[in-house]
């Protein structure tokens, strides 16, 4: 018990706007503000960092800096190929100097995932996809969308590419939108350095049981990391992980542990209205109370009533593991 | 035919932020400017202009100026009682002094409204609810709700007080979230100056039938303003009316004509990624098709389909003068 | 402990049929036989019996005798009108002699709940509503739908009638839509003996918050009953209480804790594919749990940390109370 | 014009039982009876029957001057492998005596398919998925769907066997869910002769664009038949065609044009309250609109809005096509 890693994308502790709170849930955080304020969570190790910084006289080395009296390394680097310029697409731009300048961001950040030692460059292309009907021309768009990973991972083969796939948001439809398409994608792709990060809200809200995402990434050799949170299942809410589908949770990461699957449990949350350390101390203290259950579960009578398809068994056993951990 | 006064949102003509594209989908706009492309539209009469004004030296003298040039006129003022000071709530507000602040700003908006001589101050009480299971006392939020519209309702009975419901966002879950739910408090506050403000989209992603609503709120005397859209069912996408579900459009015109009621139809819109003036344009054009398919459409067949519950006759009607009219 | 009343709807203990598996998910059972069933589980009191009798020749008599010898008594009686006659309606049917023959049974189920000693008689008009768009005049199907509920309640003053509102199914869009709709509804018909029947699942997969909808039930005077089960919030899978949904359910039963109402805690699952006795006994012991927890719950904490909306320390609070009395 | 065939699922002509009306929409109709209605429809060339026939005496040879004597032939067969004994799955179900008894059930259904001369065998394997989460091992159930279709696939080289994917119902969550899943699982199968089915109301309700999901199965190779009705995009209503959403259906025939698809248009429709005939007729009636349309459309000024991702123009073009072609 103990052993397991914790992690956030740094965004967790950043403030908000949205289209209607224009003037931001909170005053603007520098990076170095959030870094430090993630080093005041419990039990936090790594970060994913998106990139560019918002500050562009930002050194590496006070980033180094504030990580290291933190405590904290980084993870992941998360290019943002979904601002303005990238409004119409970053990949799937129908303007070719944009898709230029989204490979080039991307490239950027590799060289950044390599100053820190990190494990991956997330691209999250937001903006790639539609919003109407007749929009686009749809194998285009999917053509472009596999190109525009396909490329940064053959430039860049001594690092992992992890696509975070999405339903929707910012786009009415995101071309990235489940864990099969993504998978065919990447099968398509076919480069050892592509994968998935599986975001549990996204597969909740696209209407996946995420523990079967988790088994058909894993089974294809592509899960290469994950974040967790939770949301009422219409829709990315990114709030505090276990607030409200504990069970689908445990079930998610019973398979990971089924699967001998290790890596960091991160969190993707956005506390718009909470304060952001409590908010990251509530999730890991859930998720480590998932981390008790997991080693108190029966896998055994599991793996038993499944196999008979036993739901009431099953759920028996699992309520009665996870809940008596708390 | 030509008779129809259309309106817009004045956000129609604005550059807008999300979460995600924090350096917003174009440059910010002002206030003056967005009436000026307002102008520019084919067909616009009159707007809904959201108070207080961002550039808070701009002057009522220069709006009404900016507002002749483009022979526009004002039908509502919309406070914004949804920015940051209100991300925990404005009438529902846990902090008294938050919600004193919210009733102050309608009442400013009240003023703006006498100024312009205009219809209504629009409540969209965005903020207005909650996010996690557990977070709130369920009686006493409803209570503040309906409590807050009541008061600006009392303290200005000259002028109307719109309610424009919505499932949700930017809260999980918004108090006033239903057609049901606002005449519910509306009967409840008792006062007549008190409607709603139907938003087409609004209805549809809630999963209500906009028709259906439209004409409950008529039963109750209460549909005092309406605007259109449309989106995936899903969400409040803001996309341009008709252009998804003209179907449904043509029914929710259908029983306004039916009940005489007469009002303008006004467009709420985000264009993200398109020209704004071209999606208003597109949009009006579209019902302007709407407005000419209802003098074509045979009424009385229609209420004699209706009668038996005859789907299929009463779509072969619907169809047909709906689409023999572009 | 050990106080609370548990029951369930007959149909629990039925197998059943789908527009797929048309022979059933088992043999047909005959009511006697589910009534024996329903004896069989560990702790249940009261029991909802759909009217008519599938066998015709049954008599009030053997029923009673059955129910005897399990322990069982009737809290209400549910007619069928949804069967075959009832398919275009049963209030709302464009024929008159439908809505007759409505009225009618319903009458008779009256005198079936008197002749048990029973609460109310429960209408769940699931035909009731519409299919496409333009197929029904909305505010003709509407007064009907309130109609056909008033005439009954008038008829019989000395007994209840709940309404088990949905949002679909059968029908594409049931005209008792949602708590607040029926609550509109009910304060339109007027008579102090029309109430309602909350199912945790309908209100749930309708978009509510089953603890706000309760809340406001309350506040009208009008919960009259409540029966729970589950689903993945997008229909009405009457899957096991707390099987995906505990946090949310446990808050629905600390609405009505708070508010002092007491009354049976009744399901309605539908177990197409599970035992039916397993899966009562399932969820009556997750209930049992509930109501430890609701009396191990720091009620004053909670309505401390609900009066500042304070998500983080009311989830707590709510998760280690759950969770611990497993 | 008037060159495209229409189908039909038989079952469009049959009548329904659901969970509430047990005694059914209607009188049971035999297959004879249904082809019979099916050879009303105005322009009906092919059926889709379901195997085995509900009366076993029923000959091939009398269904054979049935369709003869209505101007039918029959494009494929669906095995009933979602009855009662299937309950639990029929590829994936728990016990191998009943996986074997699917297969055998499918592979009579492929001489039937042999007997007409029909073109493929339709799997929908409605029962094989899971309801709650922990019933299942995700790995083995994944594989025991893709076992399953590869198996019959193998032992049948010289048919079609095309999956009709679904998101859900009966079963809370299908397997085969998605035309993404669905192609990874052909792929993975490797079978020439293993294809899809597109439903344009299963892919419409599981979030997909219908036309997008067309063209990724063009793109693989795999589109071999497809079938229209329409819904509310949270379930699969089957609808009539065209009824709700007639931008999206003329995108997925704009989309199998462009690609030089040929294929008949097939409907799978439950008109459980209408006239079948007339549910038919009137969607029929409106694919042949939809014809109209894609002949009058400019395919160049649509490729090169798409191009530029140009939303107005695009719509533009495609409403104005086909609205006038009505």
């Amino acid at each position: 018990m103990g052993n397991q890693k914790f992690g956030a994308g740094i965004w967790h502790f950043a403030t908000y706007v949205d289209r209607y709170a224009t003037d931001g849930y909170g005053p603007p955080r520098t990076l170095i503000e959030m870094i430090d304020l993630a080093g005041q969570v419990d039990d936090l190790s790594v970060v994913d960092i998106n990139f560019p910084f918002a500050d562009p006289a930002l050194s590496l080395d006070a980033i180094d800096k504030a990580l290291d009296r933190n405590g904290l390394s980084v993870i992941g680097i998360t290019p943002e190929i979904y601002t303005r310029r990238f409004a119409k697409g970053a990949f799937t731009n129908p303007d070719a100097g944009i898709r230029r300048l989204a490979n080039e961001m991307c490239n950027e950040a590799a060289d950044v995932v390599r100053h820190f030692g990190a494990k991956y460059v997330k691209l999250w292309p937001g903006q790639d996809g539609w919003d109407y009907p007749f929009q686009v021309d749809h194998g285009s768009l999917w053509k472009a969308s596999m190109d525009g990973v396909g490329e940064l991972a053959e430039q860049n083969p001594d690092l992992q590419f992890v696509i975070e796939y999405k339903p929707r948001e910012p786009r009415v439809h995101m071309s990235f939108d489940s864990v099969s398409r993504t998978l065919l994608g990447i099968e398509k792709i076919g480069l050892p350095n592509v994968g998935i990060l599986l975001d549990f809200g996204h597969s909740l809200y696209g209407g996946e049981s995420p523990a079967d995402a988790a088994q058909l990434a894993i089974d294809h050799g592509r899960l290469f990391g994950m974040d967790v949170n939770d949301n009422f299942r219409s829709w990315d809410d990114d709030l505090i992980a276990g607030s409200v589908h504990p069970i689908e949770l445990f079930e998610f990461f019973y398979t990971l542990r089924k699967n001998n699957w290790e890596g960091v449990w991160q969190l993707d949350q956005f506390p718009f209205r909470e304060d952001s350390v409590a908010a990251a101390n509530a999730a890991i203290d859930f998720l480590k109370g998932v981390e008790r259950a997991l080693d108190k579960l029966d896998f055994e009578a599991m793996r038993e009533a499944q196999l008979r398809h036993d739901a009431v068994t099953a759920l028996g056993l699992a309520r009665q593991a996870l809940f008596s951990s708390f």
